[in-house]
């Protein structure tokens, strides 16, 4: 048998999480299966782990190698779960581990005892059976701890910047900028040549950053902050940003201050701005509060979501696999993540334990090992 | 000499404007010289004319042949002026006159003695030169009080079924709909049997609309809006709107129930919502909040600013040809236009006359009629 995290909302408005007993999968002839031996809480993972529910509620119950963790979900947020009530859900969006059985496929086939990296839901889990093109096998030398973030923050990074080109805008903001996507994302340009300017919140995501070498960096909580953004903006040019914060007025700040940037060299006035199109994408919701911004940055602007899956959708297999063969070759330096700590399934489900990750704070970044405690 | 109306807000926070004497206009050879007589007052006009002043201040000075405002910028309102500051402007996007004199060009001799419309600024003006290309023969029997609105309505309702339709969108919603420009967009949509969602602020502008003929009519002062809203996406599969109101949270609210009226055929739950792109475009600014929303949409959305002008450049000079070709030929039906009053440029500067116009409320739409009172 094989343990696998479940995320239940009841329509009581209780979020249970629980360890769930599954026989190990059969794989389907183009599927392999893997035992997990790695794989990260990512931003996107808490989403699904937690719902709405409020983990400042959240209870421990059941016995120490089967826990339970109940939360509630208040009032106001139970519309947007409408979707997944009394829905038993499993977590985990990517993670690695080691082949321990392939399906008929030759592709299969060729991946029996590799290491390989994989996409696709349930990955919280001791065996995974994924098909063999949501894999990505790791080059020789890297480890299920190397490979376990290889899709959702390499080919979210990647795909900013593929964004970015496809738009035609030739340098970029990002947000919440400390994170190991924002480091990855420096790295990435750095050896790109492409100009980032970061965003971050406090000083010391501002040191962390200019120590790996960035050159633009502005601190939110600096009272020069917005004449900081549009000094950083004026140099760089940049006029797309994507915004892992989502609520509150960052999004609004930003475009206002691409535009006052651009209105530096304007030559006339019009009452509707600059004609140069500004676009902040979404792609996150750290900040939970409403989005809110004031319209002091003309008519050529754009706001929108941006995700990951839909985009490689959208840009298609092949120029997909481009990325992803990057993200391979440059596993241990470009697209290396860092852990705070590595924890078995159990512990994802302790109350202490979720109020340290819960907190998606720069350098407290959680890796799971569902073998660890076994 | 020709007089002209021109606002000019100074470095001081003072708004002042007045009647200027210009010498009448000579023609380029590419040019006609239009005796105005005939140009609305557009809430784009109105963005221009008062800038960021707060017209409760207004006071008169001046002679009754040549009155003078003045009103006050408050404080926060005058960053966004920095770029027309000292620089007294011409106001006026649109109108229609009477063709006096031409330019050399066979174009610009064929319009000699014609009533054509034009667009190009500076309007609220006894005489002025524009471009050959810049105006619209008016088609035999209409005056320029018919032809006072060729442009700028017709071009926004019509643009925003052609976005509609480039942008894969079947149906469409709009706000402030009971407008004239909002009436003329139920003519077009039931002309050419495009289903719209119209959404107004008050039951006797639902009841208006419903007279003419519109089919989805949702009132957002009514307790039910929401769930009138969604009935109404739902039933049309209205994917994009065009929002006059731009601050506030309608344009969030809209978003929502798009998305509210997908799931309600979802077969399966996707925390980052349904993959069917929404979009809300901001095309104008009634209300002057912030614009507000709560991200309970999913992650395939987008909201952005729309103006008429960039999206005639980007369709390019063929296809607005033809979207101005139809205006022409259905200038007294589908794209009539009604003024509740017709006033002289000096009456523009009158404080009373402004506190109505100024309102920019449904029904109380003014025309200014240059040769008035001369």
């Amino acid at each position: 048998m094989a343990l696998q995290i479940r995320s239940l909302i009841r329509a009581n408005g209780e979020l249970e999480l629980s360890l769930h007993d599954d026989p190990i999968p059969e794989p389907q002839a183009h599927e392999v299966v893997i035992r997990v031996e790695a794989s990260p809480l990512n931003p996107s993972d808490l989403g699904l782990l937690f719902g709405a529910a409020d983990m400042g509620t959240a209870k421990a119950s059941g016995t120490a190698d089967r826990p339970v963790v109940t939360a509630s979900v208040p009032e106001g947020g139970m519309r947007a779960m409408a979707a997944r009530l009394d829905d038993s859900m499993p977590v985990g969006n990517e993670g690695a581990g080691l082949v321990v059985e392939a399906g008929s496929s030759p592709a299969a086939q060729a991946l029996l005892g590799k290491t390989v990296a994989a996409i696709g839901g349930a990955m919280y889990a001791q065996y995974r059976a994924v098909p063999v093109a949501q894999t990505l096998l790791l080059p020789e030398g890297a480890t299920a701890v190397d490979g376990a973030s290889s899709f959702v923050n390499p080919l979210t990074a990647l795909g900013m910047i593929e964004t970015m080109r496809r738009e035609g805008h030739t340098a970029l903001v990002h947000t919440a900028a400390a994170s190991n996507l924002g480091q990855m994302l420096n790295r990435i340009c750095m050896k790109d040549g492409i100009a980032l300017v970061n965003i971050v919140r406090k000083p010391e995501q501002a040191e962390l950053l200019k120590g790996i070498g960035a050159k633009y960096v502005c601190d939110s909580s600096t009272p020069t902050f917005l004449q900081d953004l549009t000094d950083a903006l004026a140099a760089t040019g940049a006029t797309i940003a994507f915004d892992a914060t989502g609520g509150g007025k960052l999004g609004g700040q930003i475009l206002g201050c691409m535009e006052a940037a651009i209105n530096r060299n304007a030559k006339e006035y019009s009452r509707y701005g600059s004609n140069i199109h500004k676009q902040v994408y979404l792609y996150g919701g750290l900040d939970t509060k409403p989005t809110e911004f004031v319209r002091n940055f003309g008519m050529a602007w754009g706001m929108g979501g941006w995700l990951l899956f839909p985009f490689l959708v959208k840009i298609g297999p092949a120029a997909a696999e481009v990325l992803k063969q990057r993200v391979a070759s440059e596993l241990k330096t470009t697209f290396a993540s860092h852990y705070s700590n590595e924890i078995s399934l159990a512990e994802v489900l302790d109350p202490g334990t979720i109020a340290v990750y819960n907190q998606r704070a720069t350098g407290t970044k959680y890796l799971i090992n569902p073998g660890k405690g076994l």
